[in-house]
C-alpha cells in the first residue's frame, strides 16, 4: 500500500510514457489533471490486487479517442461521471478502482475519480501498456465481460453499450459514441470482484510506471544515462536510434493513425527504422525487416533526456531512441495474442517474442 | 378501440406512405413484417389515448436510419429487444406501445413487439407525418424526456442513451450507434404516461392512416380517382403533377438525402418541381418558388393508383402527383417549428402554412 501523491505524479507520467508505446493519452496533460484533482480532493491509496478485500467492487475506467485531440479537448470529471453512470446502471457502488491501460494518461485517470470519489486504485491495469482498442484488455481476455460499460464526455452527455455479441462491438459502439462526444470521452466498465482482478489484471504497473520514472530523474540528476537507468528497471533492450525525418499522421475514425521514420545515427548510421502506430506503435521495421512488433512494446524516447516521446508530439528533427520490452505474459498466449498479436492489427506476421 | 388484423394492414401501409412524406421507412415492407409478427402471435388492440388506462407507462418505439438501407436489411425483432433494454434499463414494463411517427413502416412497427409481448398499441404518434430525426417528435417538443432511450440491433447489440443536454444530443448519438449496427436498428423510449401522452402525441393518426388507405383501395375497386379520395379523407391540395425527370440520391450519415426533379405534365405542364429531402420530402419548390415547406406534408403518389412512392423508391419516369398536407397542430407553435420547421433543417425561409 502507498500513497498517490501530487510528489509521486511527474514520475509516473515518464514512466507511464515510456509504457504507453506512443500513446494511452498526453501524459503531461494527464498528470495536471491527476495534480488539480489530488490536490482538491487529497491524495489516492494504491492497493496492490492482494490488498483488496475480497469482495471489493472495482470498477475499471478510461479514457478513449485520438491522442491528438486529447491533449486540447478539456476533459473536466469525465471518468467520473463515467464511474456514476455505471453505478447507477448496475445498482452496485465501485469500492475500487483500476486503470485500463497503465500507458500515457490513462495510467493516471483512476486517480481523478477516485479522489473525487475517496476510493482507492489498485497497483495494476488491463493491459501492461497501451493499445488503441477498447477490447485489448487482459481482464476480457481472461473472461472478464467488457459490458456493460458507461461511456461520458465533459458536457453531461452519457451512454452505456449495454451487450455486445463480442468485445469487437463494444469497441465499435462505444468509438462511435466517443466520435460525437468529440474525439475523447472517458469510459467505466462494470464492476470485477477482486477475484478477476488478481486473476486477470497486469500486476505492480502504477509502481512501476513510477519506479521508471524515478530512475530516469536519478539518472539525470547524478549525470547518468537515462536509457540505462530505464533497462535497469524494466528488462528490454535498444532497438534504435536516430533522428525523425519523417512523421505521417491523421486523426481518423478516432484514432491518430500513421508512420514515423526514423534516420539511424552512431551505431545506427545507415540504417532506417519505419514504425507504424494505431495511437500506438504497432511494428517497427528497420531497413524493411521486422525486428519488434506487438504486443511487444516499441517505446520512443529522447535520446538525450529519456523523455518518452508519444504519437501526438512526434516530430521532424527529434533524437529519438527506440527501446523494446516483451509484453507482459497474459498477453502471449494463443488467447491473448488473438487479441493483440501482430494479427490482430491486420499484420500477417506472426509474433515473435523480443529476446533481451 | 379496434384490432390490427392483418387485414387491415395493407390499408394502413397505404396510408403511412403517404403521411410518411417519402420517409418513414418502406411500408410494404413494414406491412409484411407486421403481418408476420401478427400472424405468429394475434391480432394487437388498438386504444385511443382516451381508451389508455390512466396508470398506462406507455414506450415510444420505432425504427431509425436510412430508409434505402432498410429495404434490404434484416430488422428481426429489434424493436422488441429495444423494448426489452428499455425496461430492463428503467426497471419498468411498458403497458401499451406508441408509434414514434405514423409515416411509412414506422407507423405499424409498434405491433410487432406489441404482439410479441401481448400489449395494446395508442392510436396516435409523436409526428402525425414523418420526420429525419430522432428529437423531432412533438413529445419532446411539449416536455417529455427524450432520454434514457434504448438502440438496438438484429444481432444482439443494444445500449442505452442515458442523459444528454438536449434532445439534439440524443439524436446524435443513436444516430452514430444506428450507423454502426448497420445504418437501420430500431429504439424504444422510456416509458411515458397517460397524461403526457393525451398532452403530446398527434392522435388518431393509426385509423388515420387506415381510412386513408381504404379511401384510395375503394376507388381503386370503383373506377374512381384515388387523389381525390386522399384528399376527402384528408384536407389537403394538389400541389404540382408531373414525371421524374431526375433523382439524387445518396445514403450519407445515416440518412437518405438528395434532390427530386419533376416536369409538369397536364396543367402543370412546362413548369419544374424540385423538392429536397433528408428521408422525407422537406421542401418543395415550383419554378423556384417555395410552394411548401416543412412541417406541412409534401406527399408523392403515383398518379393513377393513388399509390404513395418513398424516397428509396423513386425513379426516372414515374408519373406522380405531389400532395401538400398542413401540418398538425402541434408543431405550428413556435415550440414545434424551432424543432422542425424549415430554419430546423438549415433553410432561411420562414414558415407559411399551406392553405387549403
Amino acid at each position: 500500500m502507498w500513497q498517490a501523491t501530487e510528489d509521486v505524479l511527474e514520475s509516473i507520467a515518464i514512466g507511464a510514457g515510456i509504457l504507453g508505446t506512443g500513446g494511452g493519452g498526453n501524459p503531461y496533460i494527464g498528470q495536471l489533471r491527476a495534480r488539480q484533482a489530488i490536490k482538491k480532493w487529497g491524495p489516492v491509496t494504491v492497493l496492490t490486487p492482494e490488498e483488496l478485500p475480497d469482495d471489493a467492487r472495482v470498477v475499471c475506467v478510461g479514457g478513449i479517442g485520438a491522442p491528438t485531440v486529447g491533449i486540447e479537448k478539456v476533459r473536466d470529471l469525465q471518468s467520473y461521471h463515467a464511474l456514476r453512470a455505471i453505478e447507477d446502471y448496475t445498482g452496485e457502488r465501485a469500492t475500487a478502482l483500476i486503470s485500463n491501460e497503465i500507458g500515457g494518461s490513462n495510467s493516471v485517470e483512476p486517480l481523478i475519480p477516485a479522489a473525487r470519489a475517496g476510493l482507492p486504485v489498485v497497483d495494476a491495469d488491463g493491459m501492461g501498456r497501451a493499445f488503441p482498442e477498447f477490447q485489448m484488455k487482459t481482464f476480457f481476455v481472461y473472461g472478464v465481460p467488457c459490458c456493460p460499460m458507461a461511456v461520458a464526455d465533459e458536457k453531461g452527455n452519457s451512454a452505456i453499450v449495454r451487450e455486445t455479441i463480442n468485445p469487437a462491438w463494444a469497441e465499435r459502439l462505444a468509438r462511435a459514441l466517443t466520435i460525437q462526444m468529440g474525439c475523447v470521452a472517458c469510459y467505466a466498465v462494470a464492476p470485477m470482484t477482486s477475484e478477476q482482478v488478481r486473476r486477470t489484471a497486469v500486476p505492480n504497473t502504477l509502481s512501476l510506471a513510477r519506479d521508471l520514472g524515478d530512475a530516469v530523474k536519478q539518472a539525470r540528476d547524478d549525470g547518468d544515462d537515462p536509457l540505462a537507468a530505464i533497462l535497469s528497471v524494466c528488462p528490454g533492450k535498444v532497438l534504435f536510434t536516430g533522428k525523425v525525418v519523417d512523421v505521417d499522421r491523421r486523426t481518423t475514425a478516432g484514432f491518430a493513425r500513421g508512420t514515423l521514420t526514423i534516420d539511424g545515427l552512431e551505431s545506427c548510421s545507415g540504417s532506417r527504422m519505419v514504425i507504424e502506430f494505431q495511437n500506438e506503435n504497432l511494428i517497427a521495421r528497420r531497413d524493411g525487416e521486422i525486428v519488434c512488433t506487438v504486443p511487444d512494446l516499441i517505446c520512443a524516447v529522447a535520446t538525450d533526456l529519456g523523455e518518452p516521446v508519444t504519437t501526438e508530439l512526434m516530430r521532424y528533427g527529434l533524437r529519438v531512441t527506440i527501446l523494446g520490452f516483451p509484453a507482459p505474459e497474459l498477453w502471449i498466449s494463443p488467447e491473448g495474442l488473438a487479441v493483440a498479436g501482430p494479427q490482430a492489427f491486420g499484420y500477417e506476421t506472426d509474433y515473435v517474442r523480443l529476446s533481451v
